[in-house]
C-alpha cells in the first residue's frame, strides 16, 4: 500500500432522503460521522456547499484535509467511469450531474463515485465478509434489489459503468409486472421489500377464504416487516409469502452463480432481517437450480457490516482502490 | 509482447467426435492443420500418443518444437485453473483427466486448457470481432448453448474455473424441461439447435389443423436446418419457431447485458446460419427487456471467424495469454 497508514478516507452515501458521511481509517473504523438532507436543495451546488460545511469541522478534527486521501461516494445511478450521477429517478437533480468533479473542486482531493450496490461490494471486500475473496456478488435486498459483482478481484463495471443490474434480470418470463420499469417477471418485482408486500396482497386475495393474521392489518400497512412478524407467529400465508420469495430469489441466485461462479453471495439490506425465514428457502431453490458442478460450494451469507455503517464504509472503500 | 514474432502456437480443439489442431501465428493464420478421432482410444494416454504422432510432422515443418510457444486446448468441461477435463459427459474418459499436464509432458512445452466457449471468446478477442474490446460475451449456439464472458479485458473463470454457463440460466420459471439437466426453462432448452427442433414439434402439435411444409418431414428428420429451409419458403409455423426462439434468446441476452454490461454480444455456432431469421427477433426482444440505460447501445453481431477455423484459433489464442 502506497498510502501512509495515517491516511483517512471520506465516505459519503447519497440516499433519496438522507446523505450520510463519515471519516474512515484503513481498518474500517469510522472516526467521525454525520448526515444532511438530500432533498433540501434544488441546485446541486447548494447541496454540495451544505455538505462541505457539515463535513469541514470533522476534517479539521481529523487533522486537516491533508490527512484525507480522497472521497468515495455511493449514489443511485452513480457511474464510476464518468463520475456522474445519470438520470437518478429518486433525486431532485435532473439529467447528468458531474458529482465527482464538483466534489473534487470543492474539497480539493480526488473523488470517486459509484452506485450504492457497487460501493457495498467494495466495502465487503475491504472490511467485511468478502475479505480475501476475488470472486463474489453482493445483493442488496431493500425497497429494490441492487448488486455489485466482483470477478478476478475487480468490480465489474462493464463497458459503460452500468454493469450489475441483477435486480432487473428476468426469471419469470411473462410474470409480475414491475411497478416502475414495466418489465415482466424481473427479480426485483418479487425479491424486494416491495415485492414481498405485493406477494402478500396477492396471496390474501387468492386464498380469500383462509384466515390470516395479515387480515388484521389495513392493506396499505402490510409491508415486509408485518409479513415477517405474522410469519413468526406461525401464520401460514405469511410463511408462504417468504417461502415463495425465497423460491424466486433462489432461482435468480442460481442464474448469477452460473454467470460468474462466485465463491460467495453476500446478502445485504432490510429484507435480510427476515433471517432464516428468507435464507432457508432461498438456499434450497438456489441449489435446486444449479448445474451439478456448482452445487454445494457457493457460500450464501448475510453481510457482517452494521447496516448503519455499511453505506459509509462501502463509499469510503472506493478511496483505497484509487490509483 | 515478450514473445518473438516468429513464435507459433499449437491450437487443439477436442470435440465429442473429432479433435482438430493447427499451428497458428500471431496474426491468426493457420499454417498447418489436421484432425484425429476423439473416440478411438479408451485410454487418454493412447489418445495423446496418436495426437502427438499426428502433430509431429507439422511441428517439424514449422521449424521444430522450439518455435512453439505453447499449446492451447479447448475441451468440454475444460478447467483453466486445474488444467483438467472434469467429468465430460460426451467424452470416453471418465472422471478428472489432467490433460494440460499430460500434454506438457508429451510435447515438452507449456499447455493451457479451457472449455470451448471460453476458447471462442479468447479467439474473438485475439483475432476476431472483439479485437480491442474489454467487455463482451460470446454465445455459442449449437447443439447446446455455451458462453465465454470477458470483463475488464479478462476472461471470467470464477472462483473454481466454471464461470459462464449462461445456457443453463433460467428465463422461463417452470418452463420446458431440459432433456439432459432436468432444469425447467433454461436458455439451452429453447435457444439451441435441439431447442429449435423441440419448439417445431410442439408447434406442429399445438396447431394440428394448420398446414405446414414441416409436415412433409418425418418427425425425427425435423431439425434446425429443416425448419430454416421451410421458413425461407414462407412457411408460417417454421417462421414462428424462429420468432419464438429469438424471443427467448433475446430475453436471455438482456439478462446477460444487465449482468456485465458488455460492449458487444457475439453469436457463434450452427444456429447462426439462420441469419436475420434468428437475429431480428432476438434483437427486438433483447432491446425490449433492457432497462433504458442499456437500450440501443450493445452490439449484437455474428462472429467473423470462419467456423471451421474458429475452434483452432480460439484454443491457440490461449497461448498468447500465457505469462
Amino acid at each position: 500500500m502506497s498510502a501512509g497508514s495515517q491516511q483517512l478516507a471520506l465516505g459519503i452515501d447519497i440516499g433519496g432522503t438522507n446523505t450520510v458521511f463519515g471519516i474512515v481509517d484503513h481498518r474500517g473504523d469510522i472516526l467521525y460521522r454525520g448526515a444532511i438532507s438530500t432533498k433540501k436543495h434544488e441546485r446541486i451546488e447548494d447541496y454540495i456547499d451544505e455538505l462541505y460545511e457539515a463535513i469541514a469541522p470533522a476534517v479539521k478534527d481529523a487533522g486537516g484535509i491533508d490527512k484525507i486521501k480522497g472521497i468515495g461516494v455511493g449514489a443511485p445511478n452513480g457511474n464510476y467511469y464518468t463520475g456522474t450521477i445519470d438520470y437518478a429517478p429518486n433525486l431532485r437533480w435532473n439529467g447528468v450531474i458531474p458529482l465527482a468533479n464538483l466534489m473534487k473542486e470543492k474539497f480539493g482531493v480526488p473523488a470517486a463515485l459509484t452506485n450504492d450496490a457497487n460501493a457495498a461490494a467494495v466495502g465487503e471486500m475491504t472490511y467485511g465478509a468478502a475479505k480475501g475473496m476475488k470472486d463474489f456478488i453482493v445483493i442488496t435486498l431493500g425497497t429494490g434489489v441492487g448488486s455489485g459483482i466482483v470477478a478476478n478481484g475487480q468490480l465489474i463495471y462493464g463497458h459503460d459503468g452500468f454493469a450489475g443490474e441483477l435486480g432487473h434480470t428476468i426469471v419469470v418470463a411473462g410474470g409480475r409486472k414491475h411497478y416502475s420499469t414495466g418489465a415482466h417477471g424481473s427479480v426485483e418485482a418479487y425479491a424486494s421489500a416491495t415485492g414481498v408486500r405485493f406477494t402478500a396482497l396477492e396471496m390474501l386475495e387468492k386464498h380469500a377464504d383462509k384466515p390470516s393474521l395479515l387480515r388484521n392489518y389495513e392493506q396499505d400497512k402490510i409491508d415486509s416487516r408485518v409479513v415477517y412478524d405474522c410469519a413468526m407467529q406461525g401464520d401460514e400465508i405469511a410463511n408462504e409469502v417468504y417461502r415463495f420469495t425465497g423460491e424466486i430469489l433462489g432461482m435468480a441466485l442460481a442464474n448469477f452463480i452460473m454467470f460468474s461462479s462466485p465463491e460467495a453471495i453476500i446478502l445485504f439490506g432490510g429484507l435480510c432481517k427476515a433471517g432464516d425465514l428468507l435464507l432457508n428457502p432461498t438456499r434450497e431453490h438456489m441449489e435446486a437450480n444449479l448445474l451439478p458442478i456448482f452445487k454445494n460450494k457457493v457460500k450464501l451469507i448475510f453481510s457482517e457490516l452494521k447496516e448503519s455503517d455499511a453505506a459509509i464504509l462501502g463509499a469510503s472503500a472506493l478511496v483505497w482502490e484509487m490509483k
